[in-house]
């Protein structure tokens, strides 16, 4: 008996389409059984009147049903489901009486507890979106990319695009980032000493697994990265944060007996300063004399508003203490996911073992495609592009966060793309009322080691909103802070 | 001063296109200081004259370097290096007498001790590689991939491609695996209950990170997948290797007090036997009866030969006690770097807050293409195309095993890309000679608790070997052996 056309219905509110969508539902229900082997399909010319399109719709998508076997045609009778398709057996619900195996008492959610609970992942939707980290449409060359992408999808790179790699990199990405990127900030490094990662939460994932562990002591900025605080929470190792005053991390501070030191000594994250020359060769010093490793996290380089970026630890660093961290994340787009670490090459071996073992390789296309734009100059076009239009943004923000009385709680940021911002009230209750307003503002808890000290900041990022909303946001914020406190 | 012609120079050998040879020449230059800002460059018609190539190739690589601001183009006068240009700061080369950091003594070597050295990198270039788990050009649709890839990159799609998505997953992907891939094996899973990894090996550590730790127990296959013992000597749990018989793991060989079984049962790696149902109904019994989670990693399912795929583990489980693995490396290709993990969503919810630790997420692009790929059926057309070709080769490989009386260590491997041959000498001293008669081998020794019983047995792979090449390989392998014994 044959299948009717009322059986087919599309939806032309979706964004897919409609030849795709018949595509889809003509599978989707062959699986699910609905359609069996030797059915009759609907003539073209009844399905398209059904459905309103065009025969040619349903044409491709009944010839490209055919040549992924799914369909036979038969001369003059029509289409009709494929008689070889083999259909998964189908289970039944758990039968309710069925003994059930005990989970709880086997998970301790030690992860699952470190997770943020204050990320809002529909940050698209809020029409004034302070939030750090993500993609702006408007400054990502999506057409270059996609350029890039499609050179590496060609035959002569199907060995880099479906190959295991094994422990292996892309020998032009690493040549690239070697000759090029790292000479700009004054980097000298070989082959040997990089290492791809999958964006710089997994270069520091690696890193802490490699150092550190029960009985060993590490000292991390406070306020930092939460990121690596949830990170060096299950290395096992204790946990010094040290203060940063208005110059960073001071090397004084730092405890005696660690193993590990991780700093963001060009532009502290969260609050922007950078680390003067004298004090990032004392903290050289004191790395050597007391023999720990100084983890450097170099994450925005690329957007330093004040003329030239000063120079990386990595790059005064002639004792090879230095393990640096570099992303993509913030200079190409973040679901890039790839990052990399420059070290000394035996730490670099030990860091790829762990990779392998973990992850094996970042996709081999991923690697080819960046390699094609950076090696294009896509990447420093970009760049460009990104650090006029955050300047942009930055003046803009200055100017509203001045007029409506804000306190920055740094000044002398270098630039990157975010401002550090004293609240006084409240921060986190702060961020819930103006959420309900239409604004998404960071607030600081998660940064701190003591998240009530966090309380007392917020940071404002200008990286996906455009410069025409920021004063109205800028209001909004100021106008709950009277409220606040009256 | 200006450029001369001969300041370039163009390799015709090069797979690189000369316009764009010409533009990484000039980038390169520019950033390595040899060409400065200000600096004119030859005339299109003398640089292409001396280059002997079409003055449009030139034209064109100048223009592409205008519009991303390495070169000015000044009417008349001709084309400049630009001035805005900000080049690196040129760090010296360390000085020879600056004291060193001591890295031997913070590292012990423990992961790059765990891995294999036995991995051919330079496969492609031997003739008769019987070599397991690469990409075969012949079987993978490369076209409709690069499809799949190219929609994916489409401007709809620039929140999956570019946005950092946390912890989570694309819906597109998670629903197709759910209700098509997971339905043909009988398993029923909502979205929570699914985890995408970057492949099996990142699954199985997750799990292993998850589960297990020092004090605890654990119970694998021998032989096993090697990558699996990597993973678990670094769980920090005591490993207890099970033999397996004709029929897999046997449940009552299994230690008491254990709390993770891993099992490949429907084609135990490496020796292919398939786990018969009474077994598999023993093996989960004895899992709720002790309290032990038991992780399938069901690879290669897709590549059954003998009719319809038995039920995996997790289709007839009705405790939750299964923790299901499956990859997408041999049915798409392991450059891909896309597996998932099927589970108690309690389960999933600590793995997830791992994954968000370790690497954040798999990159979205990857997973939107893998979506499309599966949704337009060509998974499916992939998977018929593999079936037969390596069905074919299957054919061609057991008529030369016969004919060259070589010793199949199994019978009634249901399927694969690959057989488990007995060595009647030792394996990795065979695979050494073959080598160098361009014959690639897997030796048994690296599937082995103890790698002396592995030197009596090897691999042989056919999933990267056309069938025509097989006879003379398999005839070179039984003569390296007739050899070995005379």
């Amino acid at each position: 008996m044959p299948i009717p056309p009322e059986a087919f219905i599309l939806d032309r509110s979706a964004a897919i389409p409609l030849q795709l969508q018949l595509r889809r539902q003509i599978i989707g229900a062959v699986i699910a059984g609905r359609f069996r082997p030797g059915e009759k399909l609907p003539s073209i010319r009844a399905l398209a009147g059904h459905l309103g399109v065009a025969r040619v719709t349903v044409a491709q998508a009944f010839a490209e049903l055919v040549a992924t076997d799914y369909l036979t045609s038969r001369d003059r009778s029509g289409h009709y489901i494929s008689e070889g398709i083999e259909l998964g057996p189908e289970a039944g619900p758990p039968a309710p009486q069925a003994a059930r195996f005990d989970w709880g008492q086997r998970l301790d959610g030690r992860f699952a507890q470190a997770q943020r609970r204050d990320r809002v992942r529909d940050w698209r939707r809020f029409r004034f979106p302070f939030v750090y980290g993500q993609a702006d449409p408007e400054l990502v060359d999506h057409a270059a990319w996609r350029d890039c992408a499609v050179r590496a999808l060609g035959r002569r790179e199907f060995a880099s695009l479906t190959g295991d790699l094994y422990g292996e990199d892309d020998p032009e990405l690493i040549d690239y980032i070697a000759r090029h990127i790292l000479t700009r900030r004054g980097i000298r490094a070989r082959p040997e000493g990089i290492l791809l990662t999958l964006g710089a939460q997994n270069a520091l994932w690696l890193i802490s697994q490699v150092l550190l562990g029960p009985g060993r002591r590490c000292a991390i900025e406070d306020p930092c990265y939460p990121g690596l605080r949830e990170i060096l929470a299950h290395s096992g190792a204790a946990v010094h944060p040290v203060a940063v005053d208005a110059q960073g991390l001071p090397p004084d501070a730092i405890p005696a007996g660690v193993s590990a030191v991780f700093t963001t000594a060009s532009h502290q994250c969260p609050t922007n300063t950078t680390m003067p020359l004298p004090r990032r060769r004392a903290l050289l010093a004191r790395a050597l004399q007391d023999g720990f490793a100084l983890i450097e996290d170099d994450y925005e380089f690329e957007l330093s508003f004040a003329g030239a970026t000063s120079p990386a630890l990595k790059a005064i660093d002639q004792s090879g203490a230095v393990i640096y961290v570099g992303s993509f994340s913030k200079s190409v787009f973040p679901g890039l996911r790839l990052g990399y670490v420059v070290a000394d090459p035996g730490f670099v071996a030990e860091a790829r073992a762990l990779r392998g073992l973990s992850l094996r390789h970042p996709p081999g296309h991923m690697q080819r495609t960046l390699a094609h734009f950076l090696s294009l100059g896509h990447h420093d076009a970009q760049m460009k592009r990104m650090r006029r239009g955050y300047g942009e943004r930055r003046a803009v923000m200055l100017e509203a966060i001045g007029q409506e009385g804000l306190d920055l709680a740094r000044d002398g940021a270098t630039g990157g793309s975010s401002f550090w911002l004293a609240s006084p009230v409240p921060a986190r209750a702060l961020a819930q009322t103006l959420r309900a307003r239409d604004v998404l503002i960071e607030p600081g808890w998660p940064f701190f080691a003591d998240p009530a000290r966090g309380d007392g900041f917020f940071r404002l990022a200008y990286s996906s909103i455009s410069a025409a909303r920021i004063p109205e946001g800028i209001r909004r914020i100021a106008t709950a802070i009277r409220e606040a406190r009256a």
